[in-house]
């Protein structure tokens, strides 16, 4: 049965406010002529799917029921917009889901990633944990052959990233990541990819922890040990880590990230704490002449055109990351396996055949 | 009567841990084959000599008495070691204070302003205000002569001032400095003088924000009344400042300054906080995609060429900060003034005549 | 008469192969959902268009007459296609004339700038030397209050001077300006307003010299008689200067810019050489380590952002720039007057009255 | 029997104005209280020794014989001057053979790689290829642990390959290296190591695209076919290159280069050509908004510190450019095979003993 015929097709969605989730029929999206309508052949949870299901503080300040979830896919193009011409039906493609105003300050200046406007699909209107998901032209990134439908599947997170990674130099420099669910373990594959010297990673869960020794982590510490910090130090002739990569949003992390961090270190923070956090400014920025960053989304499309490029070429390894694969009707199993910790990408298959 | 004949100088120091300073006769200083003995003209008083002369937590542990304090000013060549070749008696200089060891990770790479083993004149050692000081030729700072005397006396801070601006780019943005200290007075002028937009002032002092006036502060607030961060947004068509140059040290202020900084913009902090600062990181730095900069000293010897380029072009109009002028002897004065809160630079002169 | 309801306008248009230009009835063009048609106020004519108009070698390959020219304009909105709200009629307007393709690499990375399928309104199609001119919403840029019309209708070139002296560090520079055209007099202005130190320029045309001492070039010299790079050496303690800024295309001026550019310093090149150029890259380029930088249009629209904050904040004067104005019928004038090496801008009013 | 007992020691020396070399013996240079006396294990032959050998028009004008040759080794102090701290007898060392003033500009702003009155050890002065060589503490570089010997003595040239490949953005990006000596060997295991995209290579001679191959060149051309830059367009979606590292110093190879770079691109010369070339100014740079970058020696000491960390981490394996291993008294027959076209590089043992 062809979906766009009965009008009809299944998706995730969110269809009230409160906990949870429900597996629905829902309408086909109807295309603008600059839409493109894509049929999503794989999707994968993202962290802040989690906070949705779960109905936090800020799912319950940002989210409007009934909404589709979903902004980690890659699918086909099943029909365009008659103003299209970048893509074609048949072609495969992912998306930048993060769609900004084109007119403030910051889209003016090219920093579209942190326009002033910006809105999300998946969060603020219908997203891709669903058959057919509507996408502006201008977002949809056609997929190079070279890279396989899994990996299409988690470009979202691959660029958060590659953006931390490439925020500054990274050849040659010494690394240290604190947090290794999905997007740090990414982050030390794209380090090493990049040049970097010794990768050192933190993290508590000791499941994590051996997952960041495969994906290529030179040095893997628990902090919950206290020494963390000092070893890095003794690692490092006492003079520091030249790149700190903060992916864990714990005050904690962040705060035995700066210790370690050298003088004239770069700090990329994109984890997210959900507390103010106290930092010794004096001791771990001002004096240390340090260069802490803010790190959001990913560069429209800058980052996309360098993780093509990286995967393209074969540098990045990312398969230890893929492992429970299963239909979207079963996504409970999916969300409970993520909630207990597990640091892989699920894959989701709407049409309901993992492949 | 020559002092380097009697051997004995005038010099002001912190004889003993505990408050005050005392001007007393010391010894003239025996200079090594690289070193420079200069004849100090003009001093000027850092915020860190009256940190020094109170006492405070930071003098206890750092300080070691007796020395002799002093780190901004200028003079005149008084005598060379024998292998130094870039001066002469007789050549009018100032100097970089801090001294870096050539050897450590940060001085291999280019940054000595945060060596790992600085040590500084007229803090770890004795220092300029005296009749003659000894430095090292690398850190003698040999002055155009289009430099006057008085602002010879200041470039320590003026450096602080340039490095901060110049951290960044500058020109055509929209420029918050926090705090109107001589240094943030300083880094108006220098913003100004290198094509910042609108720069807003924020600053308790009343006295100190007619002078932020004075210095070319387009807009200047009180911070006390709560709306600055609001009536700065409201002035920048809720985009917010390009930079924020953060000059005062308070908690309160950072985190007004961080308010009122824009999506993708960049505050550089060189106030120093006595004590841990919370900061609202995911929304003041990661969702903004901010870029924060620890400030340190002086690029060595980067921000010294900038400066000269900036004074020997008639860029920077300083005047209005100096004020006082009056003997070493009569310090008392003059640290009194300034523990008021009076915004501008005093000059001491070590020969006792006001020039 | 409203040029709206009887469908015609005026224009000077290239209506055939050939040196020359006319003043001819056209149609008002029609717009789409995303255009604006924008009523011109005021017109200025660029060295592009003199090329035009002599039928140059490169006008010949590029120009399929019939066309309009014009690229330099300022004007009202006289109405806007459906989909368009970030202007409405009424608002003050000028536009970016080049048009990106947006899916190229170029575009994709944020360098529009270049985009590979670059198309140009005023070139490539009809544009604003006309009562009405017809421009992509996207590509118009509103004007702040603050900047008068004149100003307006310069921001073509005057953007290709910010995007020139800003395409690196300019704040304490030494600067050499190599030929006064309207560009480099623009650049010497946005240089000293960016903080530069001293300002060379070299020029042959007396008159282009005279203006550019008027326009704040802290040194002046023709560089037939030989000396200009000796000079500008000599003034520098024989270390040359920071920055070099190419406005001549010609190959002379371009050897002796690189002869005057110091070790470690950047070379902007935005004139156009209409040869190859025999370039001694050992000592000019490479034992120099030196950067040299071709300069292309304005950032889309970093530039623009740029330029608008330095023209709000009162920091560049442009006046000497604007001297004869005219009516876009007595054209053979202004064109006549620009042959002849008139360096500053001149004023069309397609309304006929010069204001 | 020790060297330097007798005072006498061997070196391989240029003694008269012509061409040729001989070995010699020749005083034990004495040492000052700043320098390190070093004992050569392992030197290499520059192609700039090979200029030297053959008495180029180049080396007519800058040496003064009598001269002992050579900067590319690595060895063990000897014994340091008194005021020698860094390093002691016993360690084991290589060292940057470009002495730079300290005082000019350049220096002054941390470009001591491009200082006014750069000398040369093995150029100016007495070089490393002899028993023992001196040079001045702050110019040694102690070699981590994990670098063995005979990469310690190619780090002079490793470091001018570094210095290219990272004197821009490199991840993610396709390259071109038009030339593949020694150098452009390096570059291109630096530019993978670094996370490059398709690595292009272009070489006219046979071997040296054979050893590209083995190097990890993606794709290597044979330049004299014509077709090369052709073909990198067609392979880059008609984009071209984003990266050309310039190796050859050959006028056709650097037309070809720029030819196959994108608009937006980055050139990196550091090949010498021996005469003027004439460049395409408008379409090779100005229309393209490409950089170009003159690359000189290596940065002091910033690229020392990414080289190091780079082989600390195992990232660049050079292996295939060992080959032919001699006595320096053989020198001959290395300079034989050197002049006939071999790219790799060939070591020579003082003591006579390859190892």
């Amino acid at each position: 049965m062809s979906v766009t015929k009965s009008g009809q097709m299944n998706a995730l969605r969110k269809m009230r406010a409160g906990a949870g989730l429900s597996f629905e029929s829902a309408p086909v999206p109807a295309i603008g002529p600059t839409d493109v309508l894509v049929r999503v052949t794989a999707a994968s949870i993202c962290g802040t799917d989690l906070h949705i299901y779960g109905w936090d503080r800020w799912s319950q300040g940002r989210i409007k029921p009934p909404v589709t979830l979903g902004h980690e896919f890659s699918g086909i193009v099943e029909s365009v917009g008659e103003e299209v011409t970048a893509v074609k039906a048949g072609d495969k493609v992912s998306a930048e889901m993060h769609l900004n105003c084109g007119h403030c300050h910051q889209c003016r200046l090219g920093e579209a990633h942190i326009c002033q406007n910006l809105r999300i699909i998946g969060i603020d209107r219908d997203g891709a944990f669903a058959e057919l998901v509507k996408i502006p032209a201008s977002n949809i990134w056609k997929l190079d052959p070279a890279i396989p439908e899994h990996y299409g599947a988690i470009l979202d997170p691959l660029g958060n990233a590659v953006h931390t990674v490439l925020a500054g130099e990274i050849a040659g420099k010494t690394v240290l990541v604190t947090g290794c669910g999905p997007i740090g373990l990414m982050s030390i594959v794209v380090a090493k990819a990049c040049g970097s010297s010794t990768v050192f990673a933190t993290e508590i869960n000791p499941q994590r922890r051996a997952m960041a020794r495969k994906m290529g982590a030179d040095v893997v510490l628990d902090p919950s040990s206290g020494n963390a910090a000092k070893q890095i130090l003794a690692d490092t002739s006492n003079t520091g880590v030249d790149v700190l990569l903060e992916m864990s949003g714990n005050p904690t992390a962040i705060q035995q990230g700066f210790a370690a961090l050298r003088a004239g270190g770069r700090a990329s923070l994109l984890g997210i704490p959900t507390e103010s956090v106290p930092l010794d400014l004096v001791n771990d920025v001002i004096f240390k002449g340090a260069t802490v960053q803010g790190i959001y989304g990913r560069r429209m499309y800058g980052t996309w055109v360098q993780m093509t490029a990286l995967l393209k070429a074969g540098r990045l390894n990312l398969e230890p990351l893929f492992g429970e694969r299963t239909s979207l009707e079963k996504f409970e199993d999916a969300f409970k396996l993520l909630r207990g910790g597990l640091a892989g990408k699920i894959l989701m298959y709407p049409d309901g055949v993992p492949h």
